[in-house]
């Protein structure tokens, strides 16, 4: 199995779900090894450099594509999978955004209070070990701590339905910034068609996030992504699932967070009967027993929550006709 | 070391946090071995018992306690130690509450449309296997599984501050009816003291719970609680703390979500803080790439979240002088 | 028809509603003239007094009572008829309680900024123009003007049901503090009997207020109030509702606000449904019509939202047997 | 002054704000007389009409517009201001759309219930009493009452910033669906212009609806609206802004409702201050005594809400140097 390889120029990057132009065309079952930028265009490379200097919200998580998939009309689902993520830097950057963040007031839950301090961490990464390096920035304390690095995209989504484009800071029923630590190497995704050809893109890549991605951003850097896209006519689901060797997941995004709870939980709900033929009443009682539920992030536009299920708890099923443990195998040939 | 043991009688119950005269008086460095009735009052005991019939939700949660503590002033810190939690029925047992539960309206989500069937879930104990029955109630599909027991409490508090009162369908700042998951045993919690004696209680055992308890109830059941109490002089924690030999953990309880989870960001910040002398912003940093967020509750008075940050990601540190681990190896001896 | 009089000593004052022995004990049908202390408790007299020095939030919002009501049973509808409200002291002030308001973070939207800066503002009464005054406390601008005294009570309320007792600072089902500038001279307010004598209090009274109550705090001052009780059995309504000459009115609370808006809603369409016979797609329809909504907090333990329909657009009806009708011409005699 | 007539033909109708081609350019100055569809497409016709069988929510609130404003950059303010809200139909319909509304599940609030019935209503228009008529839908009870007619229009907006596209059902910074009956014949809107000409679009004509549109549709209707376009150079307020003969307002976007509340408030701060000169503390409290915040939706994309100020209360000032003062006066000419 062949992989093309695809690194984007600045000005091919897209700041948005739909509305822009296809970056390549391609067949399903095409395995692409892609690049792509970090979320702040690697304005900030150390810590004197400042959100509030560098960085435009309107224009962060560039995205590579979208990809033009053959065959891909509304309703029908589009399968990625995910082979590898590799840090394409040796350093990642977080970064307190002023007014953006979990816990700082921000544009929508507006306050009259002043900003924290804009401040920058640059994190080394240390291959031998595989670790990223926390440093403090402040005096009150020095700690200089290894985290390992735990590779996954904050951004991953399909052009949105209704001639609708949103940002690429939008985690949505299309996917988009969900900054799930759930989609890492070895996940298989399904999205939902909107347009012709789902116009897929991703990029965001973070080296390690915690749940939630509290200050706002999580260890960013450029990353190497490789990943096989599949396509299923006519299987959309209602909102983004995905695939672990062990686990079922879904992502719900909305606002209030409940509200992102819910949607998961719904979706999760529909997937069990899918899979069980119950109803819907026993579904709800399965899951309220089995489901964990991880929170994403708390901070975009709107807000995400991973509903999981660990199929060790569940019977034997195959979702999607086996397709993830198919690209699972295929990916070990590449 | 003795271990007390007390079950209390069906007029001994308490429904409240606060406002229940205690049952017994304890010196700090007392084990308690305790019975607690499950969620229901034991008046679910078939599958035909339901609890729009027999559940009257101003009286769940019936608490063992409350225990008052010699020597427990306000702006203490109550340490308790979950030793082991054994259920104490051969069955456990759910219910779908009318307009009660995660995937309903409710009295304050309100709405105009129908209940769902009012439903219950019978879950026979099999132990051999330690794990807990579950079985389709409706005809669509015939499906019998074994889940895992993991046993946990549901409701572990102190009485409020400012006089208040409060319902044992309540988690608060004085910790209450959190129904989350990391309640098990091995744990140690740690409570912010708000009256004399700190008056604590505890009940609504699960054998086992999803996250976020999404129909409302878990697998409900009675259960026998083995808990060591132990007293801090002043180091009331704001909110609820958790400590697990791998974690610690905060339990944040409010509404909408994103305000427990706000709520859990900021207490394990200044937790951090405390352990390593860190400024405001680097322990923001820290917690925003190492934090799990596994929700706990998003059915009760108030939506619990707990935040969880792993100690290997973290230098060595005694929280609170190491009493954990001292409790963990007292509890050996028991 | 006689009035009561009754001023609290400072040792009478109750901070929550339930869990305090009734001040009195009176008749249906009585009136009562109240004197009520200001919600920081007398402690705010100039400019110079802050509220970080001198208010506790466990103790704010003194109430004038409880009053306990013979024959009032669990049930039962207490009808409380605001007959006249009276600034009892020369001058009323407001506060930006540092992380309390509605555009600040707090203790539940808990983030990392700084506080506001403490800042007190005292409203000198001119009884000429029946106005308070405004004035800057900030050299940017220097602006005096005269506001209107439209007196209102933040906190009406009985105690709660269940054996809880909450703070004065708390709206709820119970009434409370519902901070409504709907609560004013000529309402009649109708509320659920949750224990026996319904121990009702009143307090918090406000010279004025805008909808929200946005910084926290209204113009806060020392009231005397002329109310008439009332009791019609076995007619609790689920939510506090209030007559005015002109509207029927239903105050919802909770978090988010959605919520209270969503009680409210659900609580008037019952409303209409009792007055008129119709069904409940039908009293949606006409509500989704006729509705005003405007907010009353977005700063207490709960969110509150008037739910108000204006009678002239509906058919005449006498809600509770025409009793506002009958206690405002009554009032005309006092 | 000549006023340009224009009726979009189906074709023509937008479902966006932004990626739509202008139907026209005009110059600021321009009055325009505006034809547009009722927000269900004219669908539904009578009550056996269902939105179950006729309405797609992708494709509603046809949009009349965009119109392209000569001059209009990005960092100007565009002034629209309503000289008339004719209906054009002798009839308006209201519906409650199966999982659309405040007191129903939807998509976001997603839950496990059955719809509410789909139900239509219609309103004939009585010229003579310049009402439309309710009449029940079900044999409960029969009410057949008249209500005023109080024009408005739900959705008024501008093409966003960053590239986005969206639909006509979402109200943001953008305006858009707002559904405010402040929105209303001698309202004067302004805007920010995020794109090169503005691109501004009208429609979702409300005969009448009440404060948040609890059913989530106000009575619909085919619209005849005049408006004069105006422009001024590099005055964007953050939010949209309104102005009546006698109040400021503010319309604030978000979910949940607290943070459209919030968003309306600190927006109204600040238009106090650039009036005033006011610092942000003092701003804060002359609001939090003044402002009333009647809600505007809570069934859209967005929640939103009103913050509004009336002129009785504050110093006089001209806003926009009373440019809604002279846009009142030349609407007299037309």
């Amino acid at each position: 199995m062949d992989i093309v390889e695809f690194t984007p120029t600045r000005d091919q990057y897209a700041y948005t779900f739909g509305g822009v132009a296809p970056v390549m065309r391609i067949q399903p079952g095409t395995a692409l090894r892609l690049w792509s930028e970090d979320a702040f265009n690697d304005t900030l490379k150390s810590t004197s450099d400042l959100a509030s200097d560098k960085v435009d919200l309107r224009y962060v998580n560039p995205q590579t594509g979208p990809f033009y998939v053959e065959g891909a009309e509304p309703g029908d689902c589009l399968v990625l999978h995910m082979v590898d993520m590799t840090p394409a830097r040796s350093y990642g950057v977080s970064s307190a955004i002023p007014f953006f963040g979990g816990l700082t007031s921000t544009d929508r839950t507006a306050m009259l209070q002043d900003a924290l301090p804009d401040t920058t961490w640059v994190y080394e990464i240390d291959s031998a070990t595989n670790t990223v390096g926390f440093a403090t920035r402040f005096a009150d304390a020095d700690m200089q701590i290894a985290l390992p690095i735990e590779p996954m995209l904050g951004t991953v989504g399909v052009a949105p339905p209704g001639g609708e484009v949103r940002s690429s800071l939008v985690p949505e029923r299309f996917g988009g910034n969900m900054d799930t630590p759930e989609m890492k190497p070895g996940s298989t995704c399904y999205l939902g068609v909107n347009v012709e050809g789902a116009l897929f893109s991703l990029g965001d890549g973070h080296y390690r996030q915690g749940e939630g991605e509290s200050c706002g951003t999580a260890v960013e850097g450029a990353m190497t992504t490789t990943v096989i896209v599949e396509l299923i006519k006519g299987a959309a689901p209602a909102w983004p699932r995905l695939e672990h060797d062990d686990a079922l997941i879904v992502i719900g995004s909305s606002r209030p967070m409940e509200d992102a709870w819910r949607i998961g939980n719904v979706e999760m709900i529909r997937w069990l009967q899918e899979l069980y033929g119950l109803h819907q009443m026993d579904a709800y009682q399965l899951l309220s027993q089995t489901s964990k539920a991880p929170i994403a992030n708390v901070v975009d536009a709107n807000y995400s929550t991973a509903i999981k299920v660990h199929k060790e708890l569940l019977p034997a099923a195959d979702a999607y006709s086996g397709i993830h443990q198919s690209l699972r195998a295929l990916a070990q040939s590449l």
